[in-house]
């Protein structure tokens, strides 16, 4: 019932969200996945591009980083009409950028910030430099009210290599301490949990064998600590997932959800784009999911989780 | 049923289409409009982003036109790996975009091409120079299946003023003088007639009585000449009709339609849109339409008509 669009009669005015993030051409992240995640929860999508990629589901071509004055525009032209009732960045793409997103959130202007601090692309290539990570740790994530790294930038932001974090207890330690950096809540996300693995595995005990269940993502907030875990789903249709779970997780923020409520629920939505579009074939590489996929069946998947970790 | 997205058993692959145009922060018009529309047929979205626009309900406050290489490589980017079907050019910014795209046109490589020829802003504002216009003119528009200028527009490029095109007999003439250009089909959207009578009044006529009907638009292809009116709404939410107006052609023709057909059924979605919006209240000033009400309500608006023009 919650990812109903309003009603048929009387559409009333809709909820206004905003996106700071790039520009995909292939259309399965960034602001794109993002529009289509909040389409799909009946709110408004506002965007302030920050970069413009060329790419597909094989690939990036060229990337072209914004100014950062003309981001900012783009934000103060939506905050000064619109009103905004939560904010999500993606790629920020320079340091500068950062930091004026940050000054924009130290003066309150950005409510239920939602974070995703893209540093390191799937395939580990950095998408940031030191001064960038320094603007995130510094700047930004201390005005977040939730920050949605991945191993690989949770491991940037502690200075920790990715396999220190193969383990869903060192998971759990590093979300404890990105959470003391000032973020209310952090999601930690376990899909290149099994990277981390593998990686520590060269030098450390065997990887687990395979599980019904994808990798945990850890969530730590002040009320304690959750492992989400959801069905896992063979697919190489997986590009955008990150983008759209920090969407979908302000988009349930702007509705009114508490952090863990948005949290499960925007992983339950995610869960079910890439069950929907595991069948499908667009593009030669990892394609885009469907976000729409609830929209046609009417239902939510039920397989993911949250539960207190018993210490 | 048209409308109706694919089965909610087994989704198959959705069609791909292109959008090659600017983003609006606010998500009214440009890149978000088509993101929107095409997501409402069931359609899978790719884009490039030819400009990005710091801009809300009540003004522009920046832009800054993306480099013509930038431009192509999405373009490129998304042909070589994900076959849309159908694309549509809005915002172009730059003269130099016009010959880059017409280029790929020439190539037969942008199927169904619906060309919007952003040439002048609603408010009447320039938006192309003298260059630009002569490349719309002579490249791009030769290649396009349907081009759809709104009043101003067709006046710019034919050398003539907004109140010489204020009747829609001389809106018939216009739309076949810019079919000789090489389009095989020809939109002229009436949406500006009424200024235009305004403007001829000063020196003409008295205008015609206000009725029940909106400004007409008149198609002109290969199999004759044809008035589309649509019942008149009041509202001040219109941004980014125009855009949608484009998208939803090259949705349906995505989809296989003929193009009278194509331009019937979106002129149907853009009025449902903006009737679904016409109560909404989403910024100070030009509001936004609303592309998802025809998934409420589930039924179309039958105000729409198409009828030959007697002779």
């Amino acid at each position: 019932m919650l990812l109903v669009p309003s009603s048929p009669v009387s559409p009333v005015t809709p909820t206004v969200v905003l996106t700071i993030a790039g520009s995909d051409s292939g259309g399965g992240a960034g602001v794109q996945a993002d529009l289509r995640t909040f389409a799909a929860l009946g709110l408004f999508a506002t965007t302030a591009i920050t970069a413009v990629t060329a790419q597909n589901t094989v690939g990036v071509l060229a990337v072209e980083a914004m100014p950062p004055q003309l981001v900012i525009d783009q934000v103060e032209a939506v905050l000064d009409d619109l009103d905004p009732a939560a904010v999500k960045t993606g790629m920020l793409a320079r340091p500068e950028t950062v930091a004026a997103v940050a000054e924009l959130a130290a003066a309150g202007r950005l409510p239920n910030l939602v974070v995703d601090p893209v540093l390191v692309s799937s395939t580990g290539h950095p998408l940031m430099d030191e001064g960038g990570i320094g603007a995130y740790r510094e700047l930004l994530l201390p005005h977040a009210a939730i920050a949605t790294p991945n191993l690989r930038e949770a491991a940037a932001l502690t200075n920790r290599s990715l396999k220190e974090l193969a383990s869903i207890e060192a998971m759990e330690a590093v979300a404890e301490e990105l959470r003391a950096l000032g973020s209310q809540t952090v999601v930690v996300k376990g899909g290149h949990l099994r990277a981390a693995e593998a990686s520590a595995a060269q030098t450390g005990p065997a990887a687990p064998a395979p599980s019904q269940l994808g990798s945990p993502d850890v969530v730590c907030s002040a009320k304690g600590v959750w492992r989400l875990s959801a069905e896992r789903v063979d697919t190489c249709n997986d590009h955008g997932t990150g983008c759209t779970l920090s969407a979908a997780i302000a988009g349930f923020l702007a509705q009114g959800a508490d952090h863990l409520e948005a949290i499960t629920r925007a992983k339950h939505f995610v869960h079910e784009a890439i069950r929907d579009a595991a069948s499908w074939r667009l593009g030669a590489g990892h394609g885009p999911i469907d976000h729409f996929g609830w929209a046609r069946t009417g239902t939510l998947s039920k397989v993911t989780v949250a539960r207190p970790v018993t210490k």
